[in-house]
């Protein structure tokens, strides 16, 4: 052998066990943890096509849409956002993107890499979009493709989406929208808000383990999707063949990849605890715990980075960083002594914002006490460590 | 709400145990499924780094090779191979892709949506290539990129690599090898033999779940990435940042996708075992498992579809299918009373193959002789059935 075998792999593998309370993933139930564990199954076998029989009909009641064409996606939520627009998207179209945070920037490169032309619509981060924006956006650019973010995990800002697709269908546009960190913590409704493709990820409201990204396009993407002129850049992604594996189209199932069983397993098993408790429940405890948080956050001093409540994500809260602190000695105390994570800002928030997540399992009141508690204590550290810089 | 709650998410998930000894995926030791189950980690944890350094240590050693870019791609295998053509090929490159089974035709579509000029090196499926012969196509087509599949799983066919590196550096052609079936049960050596991008995946020989595919771009591939002129058209699966991510280049860590900790802890426990058995021990207790079942074939009268010896891959064997069964009642049987799964054909081969995988944790004297019993009494039954219809 001319490598020699590693020192590293010759321990065993250990994990701590943290309360993850950043913008995701979020800890598991324990009924999801069990079923990660089950037996592998093959990608072909009649019983792994029954899970994915059962996700579908669990992804189509999560974003409350009858479209055929939902699945899952073998990718992290980054992959989601990628399949929506390397199939909707080839050279020569114009795809609009509103841009309040770091996912908008992120669309704007993956679209620019699949040959659109890109034109933005942006905001300061914080904020978001209102329909007579959008409108003009859409009227001036007549773009192909809208894409917008449900959930601006980066800023803790949420978009309302209701009226969008009606604009857009005026134009001819196509709308696709990121529910990766709001699906769960605030109303969707795929079908009778017209959305034309969207997505989301597994590891948040949903409650599973990261790995796989839920995906759902509407008839009329559908059938954009298989009238291009070009082949979709991304076999891998291709909903042309990839609907087939998933029996999309009521054609024969066929082999498209070596799908993860594990995390099949997981997912399904989120779904049945959001089916279990009623998707209207599950948001109304994610918007409970929300309001418990701003008020014990009002109490120990601290400002929501977003001032107007209705443009809050319940799901993932920023708040402004005080300027009595250095935020990394905040969120390093509270790993370090309670295992309880809080997370810095991302993207073009870094510095400016805590982020704290309250989403599926660990969306309960306990957590929001928890997380209260950790993070009062944090802050009253970290001001103790910048006193004494002084 | 418009759709309502699915039954079929009322019911707790069921999973059956399989002995699964199809090409892949394998079944899993008990390490390996223990330490799935832990704890989830977040994206940007120090511990999720030390374990995904652990895993980079790994994968230098499975395949021998001190490429600084090796990391591990969160797709299935399907995704690695896109991942290395979308990161060697722009618009305008000429790929050269050996073609004996679906590996090769799979890189055609892929190379072909990502704007290469195409050309194909063909053989009969059940066949490989001579140095020869694929010098003589290098020097014809003189392409920047060539494609070979080492372990064709779809046939059962083995392409021996060593010597190919020179060939394609001779003519300023970079060398790109398949290895998803075989690495582990062939001898490997990437920096040696001059391979210039190397994948898997994480479900056969390593012994893991499905849903990663490891991967290495040699200096001299990393440097063509660098200096593209064009963008990679995958975000996800572009090395300049991704490789990032994974600590490749020296610099920073930057957050570039959600990972999904649990498949890696199931990667790093599967390599760690690797390394506990030594990487020569590991490829000949998977030749030996071969040899054995092919004696065994041979006493129950069975042709192997390979007939030349050196030219089978010891990972997965495709026999004939003969011409007194239908092979649908063999592998029915099989599973339905022993769940033992022996798969059909796939592309090229199907309804003119079995298709057995020795694998991993699989691969043992036991399970060879198990698969041998049922194979035998499978045979016997679908003769049965046969002979009934007459």
């Amino acid at each position: 052998m001319d490598v020699q075998p590693p020192q590293v792999l010759k321990t065993p593998l250990q994990v701590p066990r943290k309360t993850l309370m950043g913008p995701g993933p979020s800890n598991c139930s324990p009924r999801v943890m069990n079923a990660i564990g089950q037996p592998i199954l093959g990608h072909m076998h009649p019983e792994i096509f029954k899970i994915m029989d059962d996700i579908k009909e669990g992804i189509r009641y999560v974003f409350q849409t009858a479209n055929p064409l939902t699945l899952v996606v073998s990718t992290s939520g980054h992959g989601g956002m990628e399949a929506v627009l390397c199939n909707l998207l080839e050279p020569g179209d114009t795809a609009l993107i509103a841009i309040n945070g770091i996912w908008g920037q992120r669309a704007v490169s993956m679209a620019t890499r699949y040959g659109a032309r890109v034109v933005t619509l942006e905001t300061e981060v914080g904020n978001n979009f209102t329909l007579a924006q959008i409108e003009n956006a859409v009227h001036k650019h007549k773009p192909t493709l809208l894409f917008v973010t449900q959930g601006e995990s980066s800023s803790g800002v949420y978009q309302n989406v209701e009226g969008i697709g009606d604009i857009c269908h005026r134009y001819g546009c196509l709308l696709a929208v990121d529910t990766v960190a709001s699906l769960g913590g605030v109303p969707l409704f795929v079908d009778r808000w017209g959305i034309d493709a969207v997505y989301t990820g597994s590891q948040k409201v949903l409650g599973a383990p990261a790995g796989l990204a839920p995906i759902s396009f509407s008839p009329r993407a559908q059938e954009r999707i298989f009238a291009r002129k070009t082949p979709v850049k991304v076999l891998y992604w291709d909903m042309t063949v990839l609907g087939d594996y998933w029996d999309c189209f009521g054609r024969s199932r066929v082999y498209h990849h070596t799908i993860a069983s594990q995390l099949l397993y997981g997912l399904r098993e989120g779904l049945a605890l959001v089916v279990e408790e009623g998707l209207e429940n599950v948001i109304q405890r994610h918007q409970d715990c929300a309001q418990r948080f701003y008020q014990g956050l009002d109490k120990l001093g601290l400002q929501l980075f977003v001032e107007d409540e209705y443009k809050r994500l319940p799901t993932v809260t920023s708040i402004t960083v005080p300027d009595w602190v250095d935020w990394r000695d905040v969120v390093a105390y509270a790993m370090k002594n309670h295992f309880v994570e809080i997370s810095g800002g991302l993207g073009p928030t870094v510095n400016r914002v805590f982020r704290v997540g309250l989403m599926g399992y660990n969306a309960t009141q306990d957590n929001v006490d928890l997380v209260l508690r950790v993070l009062g204590e944090a802050l009253h550290y970290a001001q103790g460590v910048q006193r004494s810089k002084l």
